[in-house]
């Protein structure tokens, strides 16, 4: 095995090498298939993975629970072809655009996999010249990474992104966004996170104040987003050596980027700060941060917000506020524990967000108030938005409730028909099986039986535990042709328990008694599970 | 533009041509881009589209509807990916083959995009090694269609299919995805539908005994299959003349193939049909046949269904049952609803199934017993699913709801939170919106609010109705102060009607109150439209 195939051994973990069996062909295709039979991996391709089981179950919920959030925000779902016109995508994502995935040119149009879904919403809204629109947008995006260079970040993987879009009064939006990301978050059982919060215009107005030419800023501002994997003097020997700025350049920077708290203190700090005060830029982004602190405020999420003049985010296209959440939950396993309890005694204050730098972001965002005029000839519609790692947030509660994931099923079914009996005669009332599943069915009971004609009670009962039902309505040899099942709560350790003996044509009622006795919170499983992360 | 372009300028109908503006770009990349520094069509890559606003609403209730059938026949989703090694698509499609759209060469693995859902969960199965499953799977599929040749028919598009896999006793997982197809139908407000039923070994049987060789069998079963489009002549010919069959053979064939009706009917002519009684396979599938008309019973499905000795369906992996729902509503204009009003008369009674013959299916399926043994060295895992054609689908209830649709809101926003005032030192109570937002969202009520400073109440009046919010809370200048809003019932038509003032404390619960009495069936509009239908 090579390394590549190495270090993606995890993702085609159930892979076997197999011999293809030929399959019945054409005698043209057959061939062609013949070069092919030959020993192949049988895998998904690299970087990708199959999602399945108890995962998908996971996923599914944190996709519910974002929706919802969405939604409750007046927000309406759109989706766009996996892939785009090559030149759509081209010149928006710098260096990165070598990590697009290519279709193969098979005559006709030259396209491309969606590198991200920011890109295809402003193309969106543009293309049907959309003057506003809150709009949230689940799916996969595609990056030809290479593993060694990525540590195993996927090729396909999700993106959640909510936008905003539409000429509004300043900040009005943009706060909406922070209030979402916090209760996208917390919906999902994860407290312990700050969103570090800077402005663009503030950041460049240091850099210009600080002596940066302008024609710098935009290199001066990659290597300060350097700032949460490296220490100052790195970053600082990185403008120094690399980036030619004078050392005293360099320092000034260094005396703003270390600066982060709540956002009133950090505005007071740049309020008195002497060289900002005749640079427009900066006065700019002040005023609009002292508008978001009072939105903040009416919002109740000041307290997960720190404003950190060291966050400075990647892409060009940020215009306005850039924020990043963070949580101690992906730190390093030698401290997470720690800053983890750490964070659930404090999360009431704001603390020094340094604490949770390098951890990696859960969520991430921004103003971009010129990328749909780069579609529409110019005419822009400003947009903020923010989007959910929602790989890494899946990746967090599924360590934090491995144990409770144990006992989850993957399948939401509720009631197991089973029949009891043998000896002389015995049919296995198949069709009654049939008969009275089709009762639960129509009336919206999830509801499964064995595919056999004569089954064996350890194979039903074994069944119906992997199905994840909570009930058993049992078809017995004497019971049933006098118009008799039983109704018995599965999962309670009693065996001797038989269950009612009820009348078939009270069967639905029954069961839905028990069943609503059973779930009383009237919550699904995994709702209930992240609930109590 | 080209006739290729006209075909397509439906899903462009939004586009038009724009001059790109350049990105702010690195040097490298500028030189690149200005090459690009022309016109270009702004529009979504030809056969796809965007979806959005009440098209995403119906497609998201559709998908809502057949998830949760799924789930109550104790399905579990699986996500594969969108593209998979080219290898495994390879000789699975035999003439189409040449549809399936290959991502470019850019170093490492030759990979495609999925033309179905089917070959990739065969490929997940035997990669996982798993001996049994009900999984279901709603994504896209891409085929490389050329317009001309289809009409219409999208490169992109969905599929949503519920698979058994397992080894089972014969024809109990059939019958359930017969139910599933019934129910996943009925479910969505389409009741003038047919499933029609064929089984291989039979159809195979009867090719043998009227006299096709072994070899011929195929190529003759694919002639037949064209006859839901072509009259017997035309496929008789086919036979005679491009497939060598002598005339007497054809003319047996045609004396089965134009049989149908109910399932028992239809086996008392086979059972008496000389010529099939020492055929081995005919006799297998007719027993099998038998078994079948007993469990459909037993789920109440069989009036919906006929036994149609002309289907045969066109993929080569089918090996056993095979069925294809069928709706007049997707007939022809001229007699669309003649058939839609006949279908609705009859739906109780078996008939003949030709009447819908030629009006596109909205469902399909059958079993396949060898697919997953191509991937897993022979060890065959018997397979049996449906496939609901979901844009079809989309399309009737889009036709036949066109009306209540009109007045269908794309966001689900409940309550619209505005200022009433004015005149000097009004301030719009910006911040006072934001907090009674707050507590509606904290509540679990979808709840937006105008993003300015100061909205005047005719503007707030239209993004309500644009929201389709049913009730406003209504912070007014001389009532907030006093620590009360106004609650009001919206879309009564009742001008005058200032709504209930409570007191802020209560705010909540009298929100809570107005939806419940104005929602008393629980339903969301888009399900009762759907119900209604």
């Amino acid at each position: 095995m090579s390394s590549e195939q190495a270090t993606h051994a995890a993702a085609a973990a159930a892979s076997t090498p197999v011999e293809k069996a030929a399959p019945a062909q054409s005698k043209k295709q057959s061939k062609k298939s013949k070069k092919q039979d030959q020993q192949f991996l049988l895998k998904t391709p690299k970087g990708t993975k199959d999602w399945a089981d108890k995962d998908m179950i996971i996923r599914e919920a944190v996709f519910g629970s974002l929706s919802s959030l969405f939604k409750r925000h007046g927000g309406v779902t759109i989706d766009t072809p996996v892939f785009e016109l090559r030149e759509i995508l081209t010149g928006k994502y710098g260096e990165d655009s070598k990590l697009i995935y290519n279709l193969e040119d098979q005559g006709g149009e030259l396209t491309s996999l969606r590198y991200d879904l920011t890109v295809p919403f402003a193309r969106f809204v543009a293309c049907n010249s959309i003057s506003n629109i809150k709009r949230f947008h689940i799916a996969k995006v595609y990056r030809r990474d290479q593993p060694a260079m990525t540590k195993g970040r996927m090729r396909e993987f999700y993106q959640c992104d909510f936008d905003i879009a539409g000429n509004y009064d300043t900040m009005v939006p943009d706060s909406e966004i922070l209030k979402i990301t916090t209760e996208g978050l917390t919906g999902l059982g994860i407290n312990d996170f700050k969103i570090k919060l800077n402005h663009r215009k503030i950041l460049d107005g240091i850099f210009q104040a600080c002596g940066v030419k302008d024609d710098d800023v935009r290199k001066i501002s990659s290597a300060v987003d350097k700032l949460d994997k490296s220490p100052w003097e790195a970053v600082k020997k990185e403008m120094v050596v690399e980036k030619n700025q004078p050392e005293e350049v360099a320092d000034k920077i260094g005396e703003f980027v270390k600066v982060n708290g709540t956002i009133r203190d950090v505005l007071t700090f740049l309020t008195n700060a002497e060289i900002l005060k005749s640079n427009d830029s900066a006065q700019k982004g002040i005023e609009e941060m002292s508008i978001l602190a009072d939105y903040v405020e009416a919002f109740g999420i000041e307290k997960h917000l720190s404003f950190d003049l060291s966050l400075a985010r990647g892409l060009d296209y940020y215009t306005g506020l850039i924020y990043e959440a963070v949580t101690a939950a992906s730190a390093p396993p030698t401290n997470a524990n720690e800053l983890k309890e750490k964070a659930k005694k404090e999360t009431k204050e704001v603390e020094d967000a340094s604490e949770y730098v390098g951890v990696g972001s859960i969520a991430a965002g921004g103003r971009y108030d010129n990328l749909v005029g780069m579609f529409s000839n110019g005419k822009s519609i400003p947009c903020v938005g923010i989007s959910f790692g929602v790989e890494r947030i899946f990746s967090i509660i599924k360590a934090r409730a491995a144990k409770q994931l144990e006992k989850l099923s993957s399948s939401q079914t509720q009631v197991f028909v089973m029949a009891f009996g043998g000896g002389e005669g015995w049919n296995g009332f198949l069709k009654e099986r049939m008969e009275v599943t089709n009762k639960l069915w129509s009336a919206g009971i999830n509801s499964e039986f064995l595919y056999k004609a004569k089954p064996n009670i350890r194979k039903q009962f074994d069944a119906a535990d992997k199905s994840g039902s909570q009930v058993a309505v049992i078809l017995g040899k004497e019971e049933y042709p006098q118009g008799q099942v039983r109704v018995k709560v599965l999962g309670q350790g009693d065996d001797s328990d038989e269950g009612d003996l009820v009348k078939v044509e009270d069967l639905v009622k029954s069961v839905e008694g028990k069943l609503s006795l059973l779930n009383r919170d009237g919550l699904d499983e995994i709702t209930r599970l992240l609930q109590n992360l």
